[in-house]
């Protein structure tokens, strides 16, 4: 039996998931959270995502994806420098087919526990360019999982349309700004955040034009 | 740069995807093969895979995946019974969302290697009913990973339309009839095969359709 009014999002630890996380709670009876532990250098987002199932009393699932670094070499799992990588026009951080195969293991995930509703935090409004975070990429997997699985999966992307000011408006609208203390963004792992690279950048900006303090900085 | 006459073999060490290997041999001049341990009962195909790959000298990837145990239950991953599960229509064996898994995966590793074919032994004849086996579902994946990672893949399924009488014909036509010695088909992961399994019957419902003696029997 299908459960119509529950959700699982997939749950980062960053600002943008954390967000999606109290909308859901708003819009959903029954909230879970996955979160995908894929041999990232920001370990410390593993525990944020941890930190803040437990502070919203979310059930909260970890998976362990090895597989991704028998598969790729990119500046997210490495000590590469994370900069532009001429061949393909994007970051060295890019991790080719990073959410497809985080939203094919939470549907697998969600299929055994009949839910059908997935929360993604992804935007294509600044953003690093992945193609995995564009709105044509999620409609094209939310038909393949649920052909794949014959299962009626509905991918929700609150946040791609939304550039990081009005993300930073609505986690304030949702409740979510206080807890923005115990996310995680900087994609060199450091706390404090380092301030210079691609993420903590995006981060900053968001907070300077809604002229908000970033609750992680403070 | 794109290497346009390369392909990738998803090999499970079975009946089809071995006969997928050697029809690759004929129709592309760069071939490579990978295989994913995802915790089956049947381990003895890995054993298989890696022969096959040596034996026909073709580069081979064996990759591990784990986080399939972490979140879901059935029958091809544990002692549970081999039946028909009446609560989805399909047989316990079903594994959600692991085709989809194996060729996301592939995809990122044939991104790294900028090869854009990739091969897979689906059929939606003489199945087991499992829906990411049906050509409807690969070709909404095709779309999905070329969209994801920005890449021209096309996803290759030689035998969708074939019965396992037709894919025993076309294993001898393409030379692999006598490599299905080392070939791995029975759910229980015996061997000599239990016969009576629903892999193990299919597989015999072939070869006696063809009027061909299995050379793993033999």
């Amino acid at each position: 039996m299908v459960k119509e009014n529950s959700a699982l999002v997939i749950l980062s630890g960053g600002q943008d998931s954390t967000t999606c996380l109290f909308l859901a709670k708003k819009k959903f009876t029954n909230i879970e959270a996955i979160t995908f532990d894929y041999g990232q250098r920001h370990r410390r987002e593993l525990d944020c995502a941890k930190k803040l199932a437990e502070l919203t009393g979310i059930k909260h699932k970890l998976v362990t994806i090895e597989s991704l670094s028998q598969l790729t070499d990119n500046a997210m799992m490495s000590d590469k420098e994370i900069k532009l990588n001429e061949a393909n026009g994007l970051p060295t951080t890019f991790v080719p087919g990073r959410n497809l195969i985080f939203v094919t293991f939470a549907a697998a995930y969600a299929y055994e526990r009949q839910i059908p509703n997935l929360i993604l935090g992804v935007s294509q409004v600044d953003y690093s360019g992945y193609p995995d975070c564009r709105r044509e990429t999620i409609e094209s997997l939310q038909q393949t999982i649920s052909l794949g699985m014959e299962f009626p999966f509905k991918i929700h992307t609150p946040l791609v349309d939304k550039n990081k000011y009005q993300t930073v408006m609505l986690a304030q609208e949702v409740g979510a700004l206080d807890y923005m203390q115990f996310t995680h963004t900087c994609y060199k792992g450091q706390f404090p955040p380092c301030g210079e690279c691609p993420a903590c950048q995006l981060r900053a900006k968001g907070f300077a034009q809604a002229s908000l303090a970033d609750p992680l900085l403070n």
